[in-house]
Parts: structure tokens; C-alpha cells; sequence
């Protein structure tokens, strides 16, 4: 099991994604400050886990506050939550995690809870929140490894696994189930410019795992597309919207396009936490620009030229009508998806 | 004047095009063999560049033979020209160059010339290639630069500039002749990994002509044609079929689909030299595999976890329903691609 993010007594570990593959090393957020360092520094990344780490960082801030009672701590736990939201503004499980922290603390407060026992109850929910999160994992693995032919090339972009959840992965869950399900999946991984999630922490947790898999540039896509090597693309998501439009890494558009154009199916495999119905369509999600230096250079050495104009989204947009199916733990949404959402929603209450 | 490459005395400068754009040096390559390593090495790459540069290298080969007579040295010369043809197996420029020599050498030796004289006449031709890439690329330009709006984004690949020709460029020069028209360009140009010819040699040249110009990683091309912010693709070509398929810099073909699912056109800039009549369609191109390393490492810093799979094709070949138009030194090509090109081959005659 891969140690993506943990809880210890002193605060919560995290596997510096910074660092991967070449060293394997570990931070540990002592205050719910140092969480949001690190979401905002990329040690932790993936919408799945920046939630659960969001969780842990308000449950962090409640447990080190010295207020004496709740009257006292609830404006702290308004600017904890508030810092915490404002690490990255794309993946909206950061946002539904903070707010299910919110609505339990307004719960408990409404109550009459004390401090103490708050204090327990913001720490079990996101322990809850992290044991479901493994568990809807899992659901997707079970409804999207289905999908998968018995002998299949699957490429995926950026990284949407065990490093991007609390463990086993959206995207790369759908693989590992595929491939315990007893088919022979060969993976092409995306390196994913600039930060190469891709080459970096698909590639080590696939072969830790086994699995056979080969990186390739972003731009190589089409050109194995066009051999027949690969039957199918399946990625996570940062935020869906209530029309289908799905947010996630920069270049996922790219691939979508691609994948059309050659006849191969596109899956989404994201958690339900992902979707934002509050969001009519793709155009309105907020999309992070980072700084130049993650283009310009790599290990501290410079690429491009002084002074040359850089453009860093790290998001795009694949409109609804490029995507074959979006996998849930709930089970798979087809098109038209503002139906079949809706439809979902009704069935399945959230959790 | 960006001196691509140069004849001295000593034999054929290069600038080290594997240094720039931190460090500008050059390399002197005073025999063929050290011609061939910088082909090799890409010190110079470039499908019209590495043509001249090979045919500079025929001519460095029969001046420094030790040969006293014709007969003695055609073996030799055929010699010569087999290494440098086996430098590299797509861009059809550098094969067109040599069977120039090998002509030339061919008609000097049945008419009886000296050894003395077949130097003079290989390095005279030589000089004249390069002369003719450069007023080849000039009248490109004046063909293509007309095509941009007066006010445009354009995405380019790879580096089809100056430094990929004798001087101007291809997919550049159509960009320089369109701003020497008065038009207002954007330049995106795609930092194409993994050797990063866009980030590091089309900044540099276009910067140092002033020409505006944003760096982007390969992924984020789509993202900005929805955005509405790209008007134009032009790239070169390294080697175009008889049907108009297009051997290129790997990951144009992913641009050149973007490009039509967004409803840009798409532009190939190439001397004539880079048509390739024997070859029918791009499936008989040959690709490319370059090392692994090009992928897992960069400024000898390893990216990938040890022992992933790696794909590296230094090329791809887009099919001519993407192409919008060829724009060759004389005149523009439009599809039926085959049909235009037999018509214009008649109308102008190889030079």
C-alpha cells in the first residue's frame, strides 16, 4: 500500500510527491499551516487526496487550538477552513471536503457539543472521509475495470492513482482492477509537462505494482493512436460539472480529442466528491495558472531563454460530449450526463 | 543573421544547437566524419540544415582526401557519402543533397575532370545550396506570410527556423515575412519535448529578431485554440510524401487534429528538397527511435523511475487531410495534394 497520506500522533505524513521517483521521503504536517504548504507546494496533489488532506488539516488546526471553548475557537476554525480553501482553486473535493467539515462543526455546535468532544468528531470524519475514499476506489476499480478489453494498451495522463487518492487510485484503480480482474493491460503513461506526474509518479507506482507500463512525451499521443497501440484512455478529474465538462490536468483536452478522432473510448474515473452540480458547465470552473519557473526550468536548471513569455495552466477543460463514460463509485454516467447525473444523485444518496 | 552554419577555411562552423539558449558556441568540424557526429549529435539538425550541411560535408570529404587521381578516390567518395547518409533515416533532405553531389561527381568524372577540379566544382555546389535554402526560405515567406491574418495568434512545432536552415527558416520565415508585412504575430510555439527545440531555439531566434513569443508545453496547445487564442498553426516538414502525407517533429500530429477539431488552419512550410515523389504515401516513411535517454534524463538530471519503458520516435507522419496548404518556394500546395504537386512539379522545374 502506497503511503500517500497518513495520520500519526504528531500531525499527518505525507510522501513528498516533490521528490518521487528518485527518493522516497516524507513530510510531516505538524499544524493545519503546514498542510496547506503543503497542497499549495505539490508534496500532495491529486483532487481526491488535497480533499482528505483538507479534512485532516481542519482537523489538525481544531485538535493544536488553544481556544478554551467553542465560542471562543469557532472564528480560528472559520480561518482555518479559509486557508485551507485557498491553497488551489480547481479540484473541488477541497472545497466539498472543508465543507463537510463545516457542516459537522455547525452540527456539533448547534448541539451543544463541547471542545473535547468536537475536537474527536472532526478527527473521526476525516478518517471517515479517508477510509471512504480508498473504498470508492475500489467501487470504481470494480465498474470501470470492466471496461477494459482483456489485452489493451490504456493511456493515461498525469497521475490519477494511489498518489492522487488515499490509496489504489481513480484511473489507475480502474487499471489495478483490470489487471486483477486477469487482463493484460499494458499502460502508456503521459509524462505530463511540466510537472511530469506522468513520468515521475505513474510510472513508480505502476512498476511497484507490477504492471507493465511505458512513458511517453504528451506529444507522442496521436502517433501511437495511429499504430493501434492503444484501445482506450482513462484519467481522473479535478472538478466535473453539472453538464459533464471535466476539469483535470492541462492537456487531458489534448488526449480527449485525440482519443475521438482515432474511435477510442475516453473514461473519466473520479470519485463523487468530484462532481460539482453547483457548476452548470466546464467554462465556469476557475482554472489555477502556476508559475512560469515549472515551464522554464527542471532541477533548478533554466530551458527556455530569459524573458520569453510562458503560459502554466494546469488545468483544462474536456467538454462532456469528448467523454465515453465517467466512472463513479456509483456506478458509470453516460451521455447525455446532466441526466444521468441527475438520475445518479436520486438513486444513490450521498454518502 | 543567426549563422546556423558557415564555411571557413578550417572546414564547417556550426552553433552547438545543443547548448543554446544559456550558452552560444560553436563547433568546428574539420573533416566529413566530424560532420556526420554533429549530425548525429544534433549540434545541427533541421531537415534543410543537415541537407547543406551534408553537402558541405561531401565537399570537406574530397578536400581532405589524400587521393592523387579521380579513380582513387571514388571509392573513397562513396565512402564518404554513406556515412553521412546514414546520419539519420527521415528528413529525405539530406539524401536529396547527397544524390546531388553524387550526381555532380558522377558528370565531372565522365566529362573528365580533374581531381583538383571536382573539388572545386563539390564545394562551389556546396556554397550553392546554401544560397539556394536561404532564397528558397525568402520566397516561402512572401507565399506564406500572406496566408496569416493581420493580426494572429500562430502555434509552430519544434524549431523550423533559421536554425533549422541555412538562414530565415521555413514555419518561421512564413512568421518573419508576415511580420515584415506589417502583420501582428503571436508566436506559441510548443516546447517539444523531449530535446525542447521549441523552448529553447525558437525562443531564442525569435527573441532575438523581437518577434512576441509565449513558450507552452505540448499539452496546452488545445486549451488555447478553445480559448480562441491561436488563429494559424505553421510547422515545417522533414519529409513530405506524394500524397501530401507529412513527416514532421513528433507531436505534430496531435497538432495538426487539434488544429482541424478547432477549425484553424494548418500550414507546412518546406523547400522542395523535402518532397519525396519515390516515396508514396507516409506509412513507407522511415521513423526515427532516438535514445530512451532524451526521455528519462535532462541535463543529465533522471526524470523516470529506473527500468520504465520508453518510447522516443523523433517523428510522426500527419496525413494529408490535415493540411490546409504546403507552402514551398514556388507557390502554395492545396489538396488533392498528389495532383498539385504533379502540376507544380511540371510548371517549375527542379532547380
Amino acid at each position: 500500500m502506497i503511503p500517500t497520506l497518513a495520520w500519526t500522533p504528531e500531525g499527518v505524513r505525507f510522501i513528498d510527491q516533490t521528490k518521487l521517483p528518485l527518493e522516497e521521503s516524507y513530510v510531516l504536517a505538524t499544524t493545519y499551516e503546514q498542510v496547506a504548504d503543503v497542497i499549495v507546494t505539490m508534496v500532495v496533489r491529486g483532487a481526491p487526496a488535497i480533499g482528505v488532506s483538507a479534512a485532516y488539516g481542519v482537523a489538525l488546526g481544531a485538535l493544536r487550538t488553544t481556544a478554551a471553548s467553542v465560542p471562543e475557537f469557532a472564528p480560528e476554525f472559520q480561518r482555518i477552513c479559509a486557508r485551507l480553501a485557498g491553497t488551489r482553486p480547481t479540484a473541488v473535493n477541497l472545497f466539498w471536503a472543508i465543507d463537510r467539515m463545516k457542516r459537522l462543526f455547525a452540527n456539533l455546535t448547534l448541539s451543544g457539543a463541547a471542545l473535547a468532544q468536537i475536537k474527536d468528531r472532526l478527527l473521526a470524519e476525516a478518517h471517515a472521509m479517508y477510509d471512504e475514499d480508498i473504498a470508492a476506489c475500489k467501487a470504481m476499480g470494480a465498474f470501470g475495470g470492466a471496461l477494459l478489453p482483456q489485452e489493451a494498451g490504456v493511456l493515461t495522463h498525469c497521475n490519477a492513482g494511489a498518489l492522487a487518492t488515499c490509496g489504489y487510485g481513480t484511473a489507475l484503480g480502474v487499471i489495478r482492477a483490470a489487471v486483477e480482474q486477469g487482463k493484460r493491460i499494458h499502460v502508456f503513461a503521459d509524462e505530463t509537462r511540466p510537472f511530469l506526474q506522468g513520468a515521475r509518479l505513474t510510472a513508480w507506482e505502476l512498476m511497484a505494482d507490477g504492471i507493465p507500463t511505458t512513458v511517453i512525451c504528451d506529444n507522442m499521443a496521436a502517433s501511437l493512436m495511429h499504430a493501434g497501440r492503444i484501445q482506450a484512455v482513462v484519467v481522473g478529474a479535478d472538478r466535473i460539472a453539472a453538464n459533464g465538462d471535466v476539469a483535470n490536468k492541462i492537456g487531458t483536452y489534448n488526449v480527449a480529442i485525440l482519443a475521438r478522432e482515432h474511435g477510442i473510448p475516453f473514461y473519466v474515473a473520479a470519485p463523487w466528491s468530484t462532481i460539482d452540480t453547483a457548476t452548470a458547465t466546464g467554462d465556469e470552473i476557475p482554472i489555477e495558472e502556476r508559475s512560469p519557473v515549472e515551464v522554464t526550468h527542471h532541477g533548478g536548471r533554466q530551458l527556455t531563454p530569459n524573458g520569453v513569455g510562458i503560459c502554466n495552466p494546469a488545468f483544462d477543460v474536456t467538454p462532456s460530449k469528448y467523454v465515453t463514460a465517467i466512472i463513479t463509485e456509483r456506478g458509470l454516467l453516460r451521455a447525455p450526463f446532466d441526466e444521468s447525473l441527475r438520475q445518479m444523485e436520486l438513486v444513490a444518496r450521498p454518502c
